[in-house]
């Protein structure tokens, strides 16, 4: 591909052919091929200093939540607003699903079509890391672009939520209006992450939202950090995304959200995290691909899961293993 | 050493030889000394088959809660029961302070003295993953020398809770009985792991005590993995550790989550978790230690963390250096 054509029609090309040269940046970044990895590294680096421009907002919820109308909503209010909105998606399952969950762009109906929108569905196949590096790259690709919200939906699966919360400013959590014993239960690995948490189709039943509100504001009052008294404590809000209620209050309370944190500290944590991230995920891939190590590990795993061999001593075992026959 | 005598009399001795030998095994196992290492693999893989009868019990708490007024409790009434009773600790930060979080025996006057206990403080020193592992080591040894309940302390610093989660059968968290705003916070990563909470002097207020109660309980109804109904779901109970009141309640309430658990599949999740978490451990010090990585890693890293290099970028490049030169 011709990489500087890609560069310059990104960066200054006229807005038809600005989303062309991103769909095809995309492309080069999602391919398994390595010469193209080559290629899209060296684009990435060209295009950093033009990243990072965007504010990043994570979403997850159980599917029916009303994640899709609640990006309609968000995404044309703050086109409104002037904004230009990129729409990404984190979904580990959408290769085995045969469809992405935002493949069905008939719940953006406006948004797709609008030619301040772009919408791109989850990268298919691999393990969820490799899923969030591509997101995670094109999110780059958006901002240089000139995409300045990029919105990244997930549906939770797993430690989907995680890596969102990984790549994002504010990781928001969208519930339904159920309270009481009926009240839809948070997975507990989402609670360390959830920055905000809207309660969706408020309006469906008001009191229920209300008592929904109440409850999980309180239960959240426990799960604070040690000794962090300042630290922001997750705000819950209710709103309707269908009728286009609580969409200023919300995107205000983003707003109240991006100045009390240091953003660009969490952004360096995060960029590092991640390097971390891959650099386990690629050494823990060679060490399995060690012949040696293909040789032993089915036995002494065995072995450590019956309670005949120690843990401590078929890790040591396995990685004498790994460092041989270099 | 002589490793056949140890094994001998830690299976077989007297109570004072066996106590001596068990002594001089965890001493062995807490050496950084390479050949010891291996001394300390060969016996922990002859004791294998003798270990594994115990309950293991974690316990966290934050200081000044009562840990060890209700470890004294809880030991002496096991006791009673016709128990054996080993007391360990992780406490990553015991080498920083000077001492172990059960180095004060005289908080466990009666138990420390019993014969039919043992207490050993922290291994001090290294990583929480190190410390965390010769603990580990030294549960298989008391188990091997017939202790039939261990109960593995922690002071909740960082990640230690759930490495003591990850190596125990039921995880106690234990709290004071402040109720509304002045509840004590609830680490958030620590309500993934608690099986039990806790609520120690609950005499004091008996009101808030009982208000505590009924808000964790409230708390705790909204984080349940998702689709799993038949899941425990974590119990809060009420004590006083100092006037011995609700410790049969709380014997009774582990002995229902053992019997609403299956804990054989737990210890086997434990222990290959255990292998992979020391094998990434074990990589990572590797990838650490290579000469090119070493001369790399600093400037990649402040790149990153200045947004002048992607992250997966310089994850690529020191990995392919740390390949090199084999």
């Amino acid at each position: 591909m011709n990489i500087e054509r890609i560069e310059a029609d990104l960066l200054h090309g006229a807005p038809m052919a600005q989303r062309r040269a991103l769909a095809k940046a995309i492309t080069l970044i999602e391919s398994t091929r390595p010469e193209h990895r080559a290629e899209a590294d060296a684009l990435l680096t060209a295009l950093l200093p033009r990243t990072g421009g965007a504010f990043r907002l994570g979403l997850s919820g159980v599917p029916g939540v009303g994640k899709s109308t609640f990006i309609e909503a968000l995404g044309l209010y703050l086109i409104d607003q002037g904004h230009r909105v990129a729409v990404l998606a984190v979904d580990p399952s959408s290769s085995v699903s045969g469809g992405s969950i935002l493949g069905d762009k008939t719940r953006m109906e406006r948004l797709s079509v609008h030619e301040r929108a772009f919408i791109r569905p989850s990268p298919s196949g691999g393990t969820l890391g490799g899923v969030a590096e591509k997101t995670r790259e094109t999110m780059l690709l958006c901002e240089a672009a000139g995409y300045d919200v990029v919105i990244v939906e997930t549906v939770g699966v797993g430690q989907s939520e995680t890596a969102v919360a990984g790549m994002t400013d504010v990781f928001v959590l969208m519930q339904l209006p159920n309270a009481g014993d009926d009240l839809q239960a948070i997975k507990k690995g989402v609670m360390e992450v959830a920055d905000l948490i809207v309660i969706n189709k408020a309006d469906l039943d008001p009191d229920a939202a209300t008592r929904a509100e109440a409850q999980i504001t309180s239960a959240l009052r426990l799960f604070t950090q040690h000794g962090r008294a300042s630290e922001w404590r997750a705000r819950v809000l209710r709103l309707s995304a269908l009728k286009g209620q609580g969409i200023p209050e919300f995107w205000a309370a983003v707003a109240a959200y991006r100045a009390a944190r240091d953003i660009a500290a969490r952004r360096r944590e995060q960029a590092l995290a991640w390097m971390w991230e891959r650099i386990d995920s690629g050494l823990r891939e060679a060490f399995r691909a060690h012949p040696r190590v293909r040789e032993l590990l089915p036995r002494l795993s065995a072995e450590v899961s019956a309670g005949t061999l120690p843990a401590s001593t078929a890790a040591r075992k396995l990685l004498e293993a790994s460092a041989s026959r270099c």
